[in-house]
Order: C-alpha cells, then sequence, then structure tokens
C-alpha cells in the first residue's frame, strides 16, 4: 500500500474538558474542531501539529471501545490507535493487506469523524497497534 | 512552548526483526537505520512516513523500561511514547513545562537516539501519554 504521512493519532482521554489545557495551554496546540461520531460511541476534539492530527477520544458511554480501553489502562488515558493516509484508497489497502496475512477489524471502508473513509486492521496482525487506514 | 512537528512515535516491539516485516512488506516503508540506545537499554530501528519517525524499540535487557512496557501490555508491543519537535530548545520547553506545573522525568536535557537532545515529561502531567520533547 502507498501511505503518504500520519493522518491522525487517537488519544484516548477520560474527560476532552479536562485535557485540553495540557494540549492548549502547555503544548501550545489548538483545537479546531470538537465533534461526537455516534458510531463508536465518543466525542472527539481535533489539534494539528505538523502535518498530523491529535485526535482527543473521550468516550460517551462504558460500552465504547475507548471507555474499554481506559478501563485497562488502570482508569488513564493514552495513546489508542495510529492512523495513515493511504494514497491508492483504503478499499484497495484492505484488500493487500488482507492477501498478506493481516486480520481486519472493518472488511470494507465506512465513515470515521471528519466524514473520511476509514478501517481499522486488528492489532494482533499490526504488532500490538491498533492501525487505521484513512482517505478523504 | 513551540512545536513545530511530531520527531517520532516510539513503539514498543518484541523483536525488530520479527516485526520488521510487517511495517517494511505490508505497511510498504522503509528501516533506514538501526543503533542500540545503550542508555536506554535498546535496539532501535527507524522508519520514515511523512514528516515523521517511526521508532520501533527492542528491549536489550529486561530492566528496559520498554520490556517492563510490554510485560505490563500482556507480553505484547504497542505505542509507547510521542516525541514533539520544540522550536525554543529543549531546556526552555522543560522550564516553560515546569512552571506550569507540569512533572518531569528529565529536569535537563540529556542525548537520545539519532544524536538527538531529548527530555521526557511524566505521563502523570501529560493525561496518561509518556511524552519526549526533541531538539537537534
Amino acid at each position: 500500500m502507498k501511505i503518504s504521512h500520519i493522518e491522525h493519532l487517537g488519544i484516548a482521554v477520560k474527560s476532552i474538558e479536562e485535557s485540553l489545557p495540557y494540549y492548549e495551554n502547555v503544548l501550545g496546540l489548538k483545537c479546531y474542531n470538537i465533534e461526537v461520531v455516534e458510531d463508536q460511541k465518543v466525542k472527539t476534539a481535533f489539534l494539528k501539529v505538523g502535518e498530523v492530527k491529535l485526535e482527543l477520544l473521550e468516550p460517551t458511554s462504558p460500552e465504547s471501545t475507548v471507555a474499554k480501553f481506559i478501563e485497562k489502562n488502570n482508569g488513564r488515558g493514552g495513546i489508542h490507535h495510529l492512523a495513515f493516509a493511504v494514497e491508492d484508497g483504503v478499499a484497495n489497502a484492505l484488500a493487500e493487506a488482507s492477501d498478506k496475512g493481516i486480520q481486519l477489524i472493518d472488511k470494507a471502508p465506512r465513515k470515521g469523524a471528519e466524514n473520511l473513509n476509514i478501517a481499522f486492521l486488528h492489532p494482533k496482525s499490526t504488532q500490538g497497534v491498533l492501525t487505521e487506514l484513512c482517505e478523504k
């Protein structure tokens, strides 16, 4: 597959409201968008650093996979997933990954935050890193 | 502080040799350097994706903090730390972070991989994300 750059880094937080002062006042980054992704039961806050977005993920339900991540992580936030921008389309990249023995979470692209086409690869096949592929 | 971009993403792996085929053959990235950082008891492999480096970290001793990270993570690798490039110098950034109540792991810059000046902030103060500041 052809990866151009890291599209975003998903960071689980217990509360966007409590986390933003660190990102904005200490690191000096700026939040430019907050949106709820019903599908994934999260509220997301976006900040840009160079060409990469940081996507803060706050669970909106205890059923959210992000809530479970925080629970497993002793109640703390942390880096949840790594998302690459692919140039040749998510569907092609998924087909190629599957051919190479990678286990897929999403067998076909679906809509994610910011209206991107996205799909996740299973961390069992990606050396423990939950990995997302994205295209505009 | 003035952050220009994500300098690298530190990813803990049990074995660089076993992990590289995923990064190179599936994701299509290229490893351009492998070096041992005695200080941190790790072997590191570098790949570039856009402006960001992926730094695969393999522990060279069970005493390595990376070995402990893998142990806590049920024997699996995962994203270990997030490193920002600062424009105004690591020493200035540390002073500013400390003034703003951030707990520091390194009170002064030290040498890291690729001869960068680096320092770590404590994840207790950074919303659970082990955070490194770097300058060339």
